[in-house]
Parts: structure tokens; C-alpha cells; sequence
């Protein structure tokens, strides 16, 4: 098994992605294409002691900024790390594309570089937040889909269900909820309204509407959402959550006491920092695609990387692609599927 | 001037609105007709001596409960506290209509029993957000409205503006920005892209997309987005900000040290806890009814029911609603207005 990692994208790129590579190889065992300029490339992979992994340098000439618009990315410069690495995978000779690069160009090259998986019309990026009772809750889509049909939702239903059973392994039976404005059946827009009644007649574990507070509650495995809420939830969380501990930091510098609790509290506050990173697990899977396909932060320092590989060889290793489609064929009634 | 206040509605009622009111009316002299049973609220302001202030009983048989559908409480209880208080200010015996009680019940009061302003389709609740600059950005619409049109979030903008320069007077030319997923004009669902180019016409000062990052960074001083959207934002980052709380604490009891900074940690970590709490500054406004209607949280203590009864005041004596209306023709070209 291969992977297809962007070494040039990603805010430490390529140093970082290296890096990342090698800790990844030395521990698994599992193979590596390094995509990007070789004369880069190969000087680092020398430097930090990669020679005899199996790590396999692809030349790619090109890099995605992280400002440039997506359609840069599939369009224009298809000789950059990020276009050759998703077509590795659309040709088969990888079984998973990472990257940490400009983020709405790798969602562009895995949704039409490497493809949608066969029966899937939209693939869905999942993150997974931290809640209060410790497993994660699942929210899909955070951003590939913006304007939505009920039966996307639908799909995001399974895939986050298949996710959190094969992979995050946090559930058997996942509950799952459709993000409203109110717990009752009928509260909601339109498209929450359209949706209700297709999930309750399905086999998945329909619990009903979940309210934006109920991400971290952990009272539910999945919440599916149109991509535009989801990116907004996403968005709105991560930066409240850097706002929060800047928040405190000021207040606490209002007293000395305040000041010293802060520094023996320190630990304890990097700790929860690291775990309030929503999308530092690891990155963020697109399901549905033809591939694996793992989008991390653009900030991913090494373990990042090396965890983003890590979640990319669990994904090919359980054939996730493979359970996707079952459960779609076992979940949803015949009239339910695309 | 006088301003009906639900006197039955909120978790600590009516105890802590009676306290509210007796405080708000020894400060500013402004009347206040407590709605409620009547046989109750006597004694209580006895007790807490508000006999001499401006404050009159209008007695309401029913109450609205916390958890009933806002249906009941505009077709079914027509002598409740909250339905007697909505009316006394459309049949313009009270200027301002404020309430604790259960949220969606008081927005339907608001909506259907107060009503629309003259030239306004559908009013907007507006919440006060807190930002890195210090100053508030607002979010609206928070939840009145579930499916809106272009023209909505328009008019929306308008009464964010008016909020912004005539109430929070946080700056004389507001940035108006559009809730979306990407900076750039073109980025978003259908509902924003129609709306952009509407608010490019308007005569506000609109800066373009926000992402909801911005909501907290002070870079916007209003963001409007369709009442969905913004009440998944608000109830997400409510719980977001006592969630980390309690990650905090979490972190913190592993280990002694950590422990002991907390504690001198406390204070700091309370006022901020406070200033977390979006909806307790005054309450909520929902904007563009014939009269002022305040919404505040079902937990509000004396203190914030006094301060959404000064905040209803502060509406009132700005004559908030014939400002909106003027900012409306003079900021909206003609084909855009109702």
C-alpha cells in the first residue's frame, strides 16, 4: 500500500511533511510518495535519515499557495504536488491522498481529481469534536457541499455512521442526529423538513434534530448538516475556542494572584488547547471518494502529519470504501439510494 | 412611558422580575406594568418595598411554561402574562414588551400579537456578540426567521446598522459583513450570492463576506445571516464557551499544581464566564416590531432583567423604530424596498 502525501503543502511545508513521512514509514512500515520537487525533496528525505524507508519521492513542479483560488488547482497548475498526488490514487498506483495544504484546493482535487466513490453523487468532509462525555461527535458535511438535496444529507448520514463504527470505533450502532433550530420533529428549515422523515425511515439510528449545543454534549455520534452550516459551525467553534483562552489570558492579567494561578495552571491549559484543535486529529476525511482522502491543517506540525497518514492507512486497511457502499445498500431503503 | 414586563416568564420568576423591576424603576422613574398574577405579584412587591415606585400590576391568569410549543401561546392561552404584556404594546398602553419566558413563545408574542413595524415583512433578533477589540459584533438574524429571501437578510442589515449606531453605540458608520464560508465575493450558498450584490447596492457601509471566525474578531460590526444559520451559531457557541470551562476544570483536577492555580484562578475565570454569556447583556432585541420587544435568557437574574428593561427603555426614548424606518429609505434604493 501506498500513500500520495503533498510534501509542499502546509504552512512548515516541505520540512514539516518529511518529517511526518519518515516518523509515519519508520513506525508502519507502510509506503510513502513524496510529492513534490525533488531537488527539495531528496536533500531532506537525506537529512533526516529516510533513505531506507519505503519512501518513494514523486516529482511534481508545481505548488498550490495557500490563497490561490481551487479552481487553480484543477485547472491551471496541474503539475503542482497536490493534482499529481490525487491523480496517484485516481490512477490506482496510491490508495490514499493527504494533504496539508490550501484547503479548499485539496477538497477540489479530491472531489474531481480523485472522484467520487461509484453510488456516491457528494462526497462529505467529517470532523470529529471533542464533547464532554470524552468519545467524539461526528459533524458532516463541514464545507464540500453548500447548497444541499435531502438525499446528500442522507448520504452524510452513512458515511458518518460508517466512520465512526469502522474508524473512530466509538460506537456500534452510531445515533444519529440532523442539525436544527429546536428538538422537536417539524422545527427546522426546509431542507431539515425534507430530510426528517427520509432518515426515520431508514436503518440507520435516528435519534432526530440536535441543536448547535448538542455538538459537544456527546449525546450524539453523528449530526449531519448542509455544507455551508457545517463550515460556519466549524469555523465559528475553532475560533471561539482560541477567543475563550484569550479571553482568560486578559482577564487573568488583571491580578497577580490571578497570574500565578495562570502559570501553574499552564499544563493543564496547553493540554486542553491540544484537544479543542478540532481538525488536529489526524485531519478531516472527505468520504465518499473514490480513494481515501485526508485533509489536515494547514499549521500540521510532524505528528500531525504522521497521524493523517496514520487515520489514511486505517481508512484503506478497513476497505471503508467498501463498508460505505454496504451500509448504503443496507441502510437505505432502494428508493432512498442515487 | 411604560413597559410591560412578563412578570411569570423565566426560570427564576416571578421573584427575580419583580427585584428586576423594582430596580430599573428607582433608577430611571420609568413606568412599568408587571403582567401576572395578580394575587402573587402583591405581596412580592410588598415584600421587596416597590409600592412607591411606577410600577403597576396588570393581572394574566395563565402562564406560558418553559417547555410548551410557541403555538399555544398565541392561539391557545390567550390570558397568559406573556400574551396580556404583547398586547398592552400593540394597543399602545405599554411601549416596550420584555420577557424571560420560554424564547420561542416570546418571539411568536413578538411576531403576531406585537407585530411587524409599518414597512417592515419580517423583524430580526439581533444578538451582541463579544469581540477580541472589546467591541460588540452582531450577529442577526439569531432564529425569528428559518428560510429567508435576499431582500430579508437586506432589511436585516438595516436594522443591524440602526442597532449598532443609535443603541450599542459602537460606531457611527457600521461594517456590515455576510455570513458565508470563503472571503471572496462568489463564495457561498445561493442565499448569500443572490444577497451580495443587493448589499453592494445598499447605501451601507458593507465590507463583503464574513466567515464565522469573524464573528468574534471585532472586524464586523454587524454579520447578518438567515435565522437558521444564526441560531445554530448562537446555541453552538453558548455551550462552546461553558464547555470549555468545564474541559478546563477537567484538565486542571489532574494535577495538584493546576488545582491550586485554578483557585487563584477563580475570579478572573468568573468574569469571563460572565462576559461568555452572549444573551445576558440586556437580552436579545427583536427588531423591526411595532413596538420594542427584548428577549432575554430564561436564566436571568435580577440584574439582567433590569438591564433589558433599561435596555427596552434606551429603544424607546432613541425612537429606534422611526430611525429604522428612515434608514430604510435612505440607505435601501427604492426597487429594494418592501
Amino acid at each position: 500500500m501506498y500513500i500520495a502525501l503533498d510534501a509542499m503543502g502546509g504552512d512548515y511545508a516541505p520540512d514539516t511533511n518529511v518529517k511526518g513521512a519518515i516518523l509515519f514509514a519508520k513506525e508502519t512500515n507502510v509506503g510513502v510518495y513524496l510529492v513534490g520537487k525533488e531537488e527539495i525533496l531528496k536533500p531532506l528525505l537525506e537529512k533526516y535519515d529516510g533513505q531506507n524507508l519505503p519512501i518513494e519521492i514523486v516529482h511534481a513542479e508545481e505548488t498550490i499557495e495557500m490563497d490561490e483560488p481551487p479552481s487553480i488547482a484543477i485547472r491551471k497548475k496541474r503539475k503542482s504536488s497536490m493534482y499529481i498526488a490525487g491523480k496517484l490514487v485516481r490512477e490506482g498506483k496510491a490508495s490514499a491522498f493527504v494533504s496539508a495544504g490550501n484547503t479548499g484546493a485539496a477538497m477540489a482535487v479530491s472531489k474531481f481529481i480523485v472522484g467520487s466513490a461509484e453510488g456516491i453523487e457528494r462526497p462529505g468532509i467529517a470532523v470529529a469534536f471533542p464533547t464532554k462525555k470524552g468519545k467524539p461527535t461526528v459533524l458532516i458535511d463541514v464545507g464540500a457541499n453548500v447548497d444541499c438535496r435531502p438525499r446528500h444529507l442522507l448520504y452524510f448520514a452513512v458515511m458518518g455512521h460508517t466512520y465512526v463504527k469502522e474508524i473512530l470505533k466509538s460506537s456500534d450502532n452510531p445515533k444519529i442526529g440532523i442539525l436544527s433550530i429546536g428538538e422537536e420533529e417539524g422545527k427546522g428549515n426546509d431542507l431539515v423538513k425534507d430530510t426528517y422523515p427520509l432518515l426515520k425511515m431508514s436503518g440507520l439510528n435516528f435519534v432526530g434534530n440536535a441543536e448547535g449545543r448538542d455538538i459537544f454534549t456527546g449525546d450524539f455520534d453523528v449530526i449531519v448538516c448542509d455544507g455551508f452550516v457545517g463550515n460556519v459551525v466549524l469555523k465559528t467553534s475553532e475560533s471561539l475556542g482560541m477567543i475563550i483562552l484569550e479571553m482568560i489570558k486578559q482577564e487573568v492579567k488583571k491580578s497577580f494572584l490571578s497570574k500565578i494561578g495562570a502559570t501553574l495552571m499552564l499544563p493543564a491549559l496547553k493540554r486542553f488547547k491540544k484537544k479543542a484543535d478540532f481538525a488536529e486529529y489526524g485531519g478531516a476525511p472527505l468520504l465518499g471518494t473514490k480513494g481515501t482522502c485526508i485533509i489536515t491543517h494547514g499549521r500540521a506540525d510532524e505528528k500531525a502529519i504522521k497521524n493523517a497518514l496514520r487515520v489514511a492507512s486505517d481508512f484503506v486497511q478497513t476497505n471503508f470504501n467498501e463498508k460505505l457502499i454496504e451500509n448504503i445498500n443496507t441502510l437505505l431503503p432502494e428508493g432512498l439510494r442515487e
